[in-house]
């Protein structure tokens, strides 16, 4: 069985052809392949697929074998392979996934992708919606107590639930402290994504991100647009910024008119590989 | 660049043939590659190379970058490598290593190697030489306090120093609160391996480690013929024992008339991968 591991911001998947590759059991297969000692090692396994209603399908499965609905590291890496490895030869396309149809733009140099937007959809900002217990139309800069400390939150959800926290200081933050604390706090029904930011200048913010059930994460796609949207609510930064995160920069556009935001930001082929057939489930 | 993704009880390195691929940054390389999430994934780099003393020599990285000396569940896949990709047809075979020469036995069925058996070598038991601050010629059941409680302690080196603490459950043990106390313990100058056994029967035992500098690991091939040349000290079992590891099974002898121990044990191949030029150091 042929596969490509690929990684965007340091979240890496599996990839295969599903065009080629016919999987019995990709569940199976996932909890197999993802284990980084006996397997390939990887957060999971993504098969590329026909679509009927979109260039391609994006199946996805996480290391424990779950189904994953969507994830914004993982579709810019679909769409460098589709590009690359020659399955395809636009430039904008379109790949179905659980949580719908998402649009690509790929940048493309010396016959490669180098970087990949990503249409992010609208973001959600009733409370209920979110979902924050809290009164109101929005959750902008409002006060909560977490841990004996009083923060400001703000909530934006990107199809999951996140709150954005200003600090002076990101890097000496004690997250696997404070992080549990937020997103087990009685505000969130759901439970909740903490994005930790320090703004920078008006195009340039740094995060760290708490993803419910995860922990801390090198990168988070949808964290990242919640930032954006948070930021330019607050009056702090521009449209268009910069977000840094732990494993890498993403480049974070709110466009008004359309009401979506555009997530840009890169996708790396790491290695070809071939697993033996011995191990094949 | 082509590699061979292999491991022996969890323990996984990525191996690349040194007749063929030139490195010229290994240690570098090796940093790159062990990345689990930006690189291959692996606890280190082993080129396979020739030797003017022996079949072939093995040249080993740390995930770090540092030089590693010798690892027995490493040398067990050079050896599968060299049979299995047809660098050699004999099924005893001689590896150069920083600590040495060593001299290994292949098991092959359906032309692929299945088990190695490797000479680890004469065990140590002089207390100045292991080192453990200890009165008397040998170490064996001798009692230590640690955290408050009294152990019974049997002292091993294989090449680097181990005790051996015998418990009647080890699943549930405290590993990550005891096993630095030991590690750390004023009776140990520098340091220590602490295996925790379970004697099952007179042939088995299982056992978990805290290895200096690494914390608890799957597998430690050292470590485990430490326990089995503690056990027939202690009287506890016959030389010839199963080791059950959270990696896996080692079959440890302890030969009396050579003064040696053999670790017999699995290796097998991941995935053939290759790295794309683009990423070479």
């Amino acid at each position: 069985m042929k596969f490509t591991k690929m990684q965007g911001l340091g979240n890496d998947y599996v990839y295969i052809n599903g065009f080629i590759e016919k999987i019995g059991n990709p569940a199976e297969l996932a909890v197999k392949i993802s284990d980084r000692h006996f397997g390939i090692g990887s957060d999971g396994l993504i098969l590329i697929n026909p679509s009927s209603v979109a260039d391609f399908e994006m199946e996805m499965y996480n290391a424990d074998g779950s189904r994953g609905e969507m994830c914004g590291n993982g579709i810019r890496c679909v769409a460098k392979y589709v590009y690359d490895y020659g399955l395809i030869d636009k430039t904008q396309i379109s790949v179905e996934t659980l949580s719908g149809i998402k649009y690509l733009v790929l940048t493309v140099e010396n016959q490669k992708v180098v970087q990949v937007r990503v249409d992010m959809g609208k973001p959600e900002l009733k409370p209920d919606r979110i979902p924050i217990l809290a009164e109101g139309e929005t959750v902008i800069n409002v006060p909560i107590e977490v841990d004996g400390r009083e923060y400001k939150m703000t909530g934006v959800s990107m199809g999951n639930p996140h709150v954005v926290i200003y600090m002076d200081d990101i890097q000496h933050l004690d997250i696997e402290r404070i992080g549990p604390k937020f997103e087990n706090h009685e505000c969130f029904p759901n439970r909740i994504n903490t994005e930790f930011v320090k703004v920078l200048d008006r195009n340039t913010v740094e995060m760290r991100v708490w993803e419910r059930g995860s922990g801390e994460t090198l990168a988070c796609g949808t964290g990242a647009c919640a930032v954006a949207v948070a930021c330019v609510l607050g009056g702090l930064t521009e449209e268009k910024i910069t977000v840094r995160l732990l494993g890498g920069d993403l480049f974070i556009e709110w466009d008004w008119e359309k009401d979506t935001v555009y997530m840009t930001g890169p996708a790396e082929v790491v290695f070809d590989g071939e697993w033996k057939e011995e191990k094949d489930v």
